[in-house]
């Protein structure tokens, strides 16, 4: 048995079972592996960030971490915005790597890059196999600590290591408990909220499922405390009967509002809130320079565990009933951002994986969402645009019985538009509706925030106007059916036709 | 005058006056400055390998570095695989990176990535900027490492170096002449060339070019040697008149059978051959091992005189007459490799611009273009695939009145389709023409050469006709007018027809 049989072998005994893959030369006879030894779901990407978004989705919604194949140095290059992603919301992702052989390296082929240095950037952990003997093990290894991490594991894979003869089948890894929070740390917490001052409770990551959720919308009733989430999400469980926790805005101002009402920040999960950037004479964090933050469980640890003693020290009862749906009116009229957001929240799916990367018009639907049927809603956590795509694919891979809804923002939908093909390709149940306002908005309100005037040049870097962009025909290349709308009553329509069918397809919103 | 604006001024003194560019929030001064000092011409991409591919090709045409604007982390990362294909063609590049304010980086907002890392893996020359006053000296600095590498130089932005005031306009850096190679090293070459043993005399680099060209065949028919170029170059002036060098073929059984014949290898501005990967139980260079190699000058320095002090030693002649173009048949029946590339060499328009990314069905093109008229031809350097798009891209910017033909592999095209839509906007004299066999031949002949079969996984990672991809639709997505063709008549026809015409057009080979 070679390398990459041992390896493949491993990963499938071990639960790894999807391989979302982009492969090149150096990876042939792990392809071959792959052709051999069957078992393996391998889903193709035109390009390695649609490879890399979709393993993201999937871990998202599996909790465990599919496989990438990946080229030598360049391929990995491609795939790392999506993987600075995965790395930002704790996704467990293992990164298979190949590489030039081991004695071709010296030599520095063309095609010879730092991949070390690249992988390094987004993974917990990073690893060049040496011989086919230990290949196996040390993608165990790997699995392990995307497992742990969670986050991305890359194992390196110069082709000798898969080509070579005395490859050993590995067994998975035995996994500790997830780490408890400090005893101590829980006592603050409790004392904290129950001293009477102003509290957000922020949860991140797992917390963000229904049942912590759900155990924290208790204390907050119970305390006063606020149920908060960072800006960006890695999967948060909401809809009717679900608490919603509320966002820090993304821009500065609104959230230096919001944030300075807390005296005190209890951490679940959580990093403490930083702007995604910085401006001239503006603080760097949104909350009060005298706000007392105090963690109690960080990324990966046992956020479920912490919740539970909380609730049972401060004697929380039943959660009180949430407040029924609004009654919408009729879907009509024209687009408007609240409009949209009203419409998708009505007629999205029960059940549903709602993928946000709405940027600027999408902002409001995050807020319409509390009263949708219950779902889970993913979002981009690493500011790294061209997520949306790639995320709702992995996501329909990994639930192929539930619809995905990936609301896309136009600018960033065309970083990884090739994710449509492996849409049609694999016949998944996703629905891109793309908001096509034919301009980087966010950044036109980013240009006028440091106070300059938009001039040609400006406006020439910052619309995508000229000439405009045609999603119908750009959805149709790649294979997937594709509708224009341009006003709410036609969207609410095909929206819920196609949302009723099985196969993916394009809706773009004229905004 | 804040950073930004001393920055932009002392670019466009230096002669910097293109900027390919996809802005995020943390660039937003820069572009404030863009849009304020009047003379840069600024073409968007709608991802970074767009942008930085055409920085290559724009650098091949002009010799001289365009700008590139990209944001902060991953949006450096999205153009990595470009970069990299410049850094293998040693082309001038200056990168401005924007990046997190000082101040802000410490507090790790969720954008933040090693920026430097990923810059310092595709970069002769790489900083970090640190204060407005520093800043557009800094960015002379990068210029002339840029310059006289040649090659990528980074120079990373921290917002508050754009932003605050105090900037001072830099004056460029006084460069000093190419270096020439060693006397001694020289003489070592002539004896070489006189000693009767068979030798290959590899160029490549600027020693591609007409003149040195010329030199190189005039020494080759005085002495036996044949002239020969990497298997994939930065830039060769072909077609009537000129003598073709041959390249080493990509795959590696004809490769160590044609560099079998050597003694000895002289180097002018180029490396020593080596297997773009290794295979197992084969050598990982294509000449024997006990081929002498000698350098006689490295990429960047100056290769024209280094021919011109051996051609005068040697006494050779002036170049014999080369042989007369074949008498072409008409353009007519099924498209194969063969007839296609026939078609192109005798139908591309006078200094054309060819950019091949062909990979297996263009690789007849090469050679066929030895009788075609006179132009450039251009290649993907670092086998990092999607570099066709873009490279066509910039080279059309960089030499308006030329046609540009990109002969582009259909697998490959999809890495960087986005392009189109900048040759769409700036009305770019591109023709592209996409090789559609709905596969990647290449990867199914290396899957070949690792002795496996073929199965339905292997299969499924190897093709790209469920669905196949519909180009035309996709080119009209961008805005870019294309056309279908099945049979060589219509290639003709439509191929003089869109050479003519101002603007883009794609013209997809069904082969």
């Amino acid at each position: 048995m070679n390398g990459a049989e041992s390896l493949v072998r491993s990963l499938l005994d071990a639960g790894v079972d999807t391989c979302f893959a982009n492969p090149g030369t150096s990876e042939m006879h792990f392809v071959a592996a792959l052709d051999h030894v069957p078992g393996m779901r391998c889903v193709l990407g035109l390009f390695e960030g649609v490879v890399t978004g979709a393993a993201d989705g999937y871990a998202r919604m599996t909790d465990k971490p599919a496989a990438t194949l990946l080229h030598c140095g360049p391929g990995l290059a491609n795939g790392l915005a999506n993987l600075h992603n995965a790395r930002r919301a704790h996704a467990p992702v293992l990164n298979l790597i190949g590489d030039q052989a081991t004695h071709q390296a010296p030599l520095d082929p063309p095609l010879t890059a730092d991949t070390m240095a690249f992988a390094q950037g987004v993974s917990v952990w990073t690893r060049r196999a040496t011989s086919a003997d230990r290949v196996a093990a040390d993608a165990m290894e790997g699995l392990r600590a995307a497992i742990e991490g969670p986050g991305v594991a890359s194992l390196i894979l110069p082709s000798d290591t898969c080509w070579d003869e005395g490859g050993v089948v590995a067994p998975a890894l035995p996994r500790g408990p997830r780490p408890q929070a400090d005893a101590k740390a829980l006592e603050v917490a409790e004392r904290m909220l129950r001293n009477g001052r102003r509290t957000a409770l922020m949860l991140a990551g797992a917390a963000l499922r229904e049942a912590p959720l759900e155990l924290a919308s208790r204390i907050a009733q119970a305390t006063g405390a606020v149920v908060m989430a960072p800006t960006q999400v890695k999967r948060v469980q909401l809809g009717q009967g679900r608490l919603m926790p509320a966002k820090v805005p993304y821009a500065i101002d609104p959230a230096l509002e919001m944030m300075a009402q807390f005296d005190q920040i209890i951490l679940i999960g959580a990093k403490a809130p930083v702007q995604f950037f910085a401006y001239p004479g503006k603080p760097g964090v949104p909350y009060r320079a005298d706000t007392v933050i105090h963690t109690v469980t960080r990324p990966g640890m046992d956020d479920l565990h912490a919740l539970d003693v909380l609730a049972e020290a401060l004697g929380v009862g039943a959660a009180l009933p949430l407040p029924a749906a609004p009654d919408y009116g009729p879907i009509s009229g024209a687009i408007t951002a609240e409009a949209f957001a009203a419409g998708v929240a009505q007629l999205l799916p029960e059940n549903a994986i709602l993928v946000d990367e709405g940027v600027s018009f999408g902002r409001a639907v995050y807020p319409a969402l509390a009263h949708a049927k219950p779902h889970d809603y993913l979002q981009l956590t690493g500011g790294a645009i061209g997520d949306g795509i790639p995320m709702a694919t992995g996501a329909a891979v990994a639930c192929p019985d539930r619809r995905v809804v990936d609301i896309q923002a136009d600018g960033s939908g065309l970083y990884t538009v090739q994710g449509l093909w492996t849409q049609a390709r694999e016949a998944l149940n996703v629905t891109t509706v793309v908001l096509s306002n034919q301009r980087y908005a966010i950044l036109e309100g980013e240009l006028k925030a440091v106070g300059a005037t938009q001039g040609k040049t400006a406006t020439d870097m910052l619309t995508l106007d000229r000439p405009s962009i045609d999603w119908p025909s750009i959805a149709k290349g790649f294979g997937v059916p594709a509708t224009r709308v341009e006003d709410m009553e036609s969207f609410a329509k095909v929206f819920e036709a196609v949302n009723a069918e099985d196969g993916p397809h394009v809706i773009e919103v004229m905004i």
